[in-house]
């Protein structure tokens, strides 16, 4: 049995998003086809509107208009407090958190030779250009350990001025965590980070 | 911090679907965000265009025309075979198992008089019509056991002919499945339907 064209369609412009099997999606768009004209149409539009999505100038970040929400922040733009991640995602996760009161610069990657990244691809070079025009002081590269990661952290930390300290997030276990099912390294790195108890 | 409103409108609409939650739209999203604008319009198409879908006009399933695939195949609509399914999705299940080879009538649901779900609205009298018309003289009723299932096919079995034979597919042991983990009531249809080996 066939399914009809436009289901066909539906379905494997569905399979295309990472994490959506062939089920998954006909099972999506079997349900999707029970709403109403209206509805369906403002989910196609949400969908292709994306294409309109800017990126903030200052940080990289998806926005509106020229400055993402956090960039816009005076108070957030003048602290002098850089945040360096890899990805969008990681952006999100750390506002998540909502203990970080800086800006961002989104690299878009890790520095990576085999496949052709190097620092013009991250746009480093604009951004130490950022941090010595907007006098950065303090950079927290929260680069997810891997050793592109690290040999990324090692390229930003030479390039920035002197003056600028620069920091890496903490590694160790993480909370709710367990020694038991936690790999060596990450034990390790828990190890080398301990912490004195205030009495 | 905010997301730009044409994320969250995207994010929004995709947490519509049952299944997708907050988290998994956003990276759902936030992937699609990184496709070109030509791809973006033909998914967001796609779904628009959902809802022009037809349904077979014998069947209920979904169909480009009057009549589904399997309607139109005149080796399969001359057989005299119906199956009666409960939704689209245990249509195309039955299809996938590629062992029928009659048509089908989808009644979308199953007679439950608390939610006011009565004979009229599964067109059951349009498809005791069908029956007659078309001189249907074998129903496989393969509605899922349970309360309001065997009901529907009680009902089913009373409206239509006498001269029709109604069967109701057999329950059992799934294919892979182990008795140590189904239920009793599997397990005492299970017996109930045991069948004899030839030698």
């Amino acid at each position: 049995m066939e399914l009809p064209d436009s289901l066909k369609l539906a379905v494997s412009q569905l399979t295309k998003i990472p994490g959506v099997g062939e089920k998954t999606a006909l099972r999506q768009i079997l349900t999707i086809c029970r709403w109403n004209p209206e509805e369906l149409d403002v989910l196609g539009k949400s969908l292709s509107q994306l294409s309109g999505l800017k990126s903030c100038t200052q940080c990289g970040f998806y926005c509106d208009e020229n400055l993402c929400q956090v960039c816009k922040e005076e108070g957030r733009n003048n602290t002098g407090i850089v945040c360096v991640v890899e990805s969008v995602t990681d952006f999100i996760a750390i506002e998540r958190s909502e203990t970080f009161k800086g800006t961002y610069h989104i690299l878009g990657g890790v520095l990576n030779p085999l496949l052709g990244i190097g620092p013009d691809e991250l746009k480093i070079p604009q951004f130490v250009e950022r941090v010595k025009r907007k006098g950065i002081n303090e950079l927290i590269l929260a680069v997810n350990p891997s050793v592109e990661g690290d040999a990324t952290c090692s390229y930003i930390h030479q390039e920035v001025p002197e003056s600028v300290e620069v920091e890496r997030i903490g590694f160790g276990i993480p909370m709710g965590g367990n020694l038991e099912y936690l790999d060596s390294m990450t034990i390790s790195k828990a190890l080398e980070n301990k912490k004195r108890l205030n009495k």
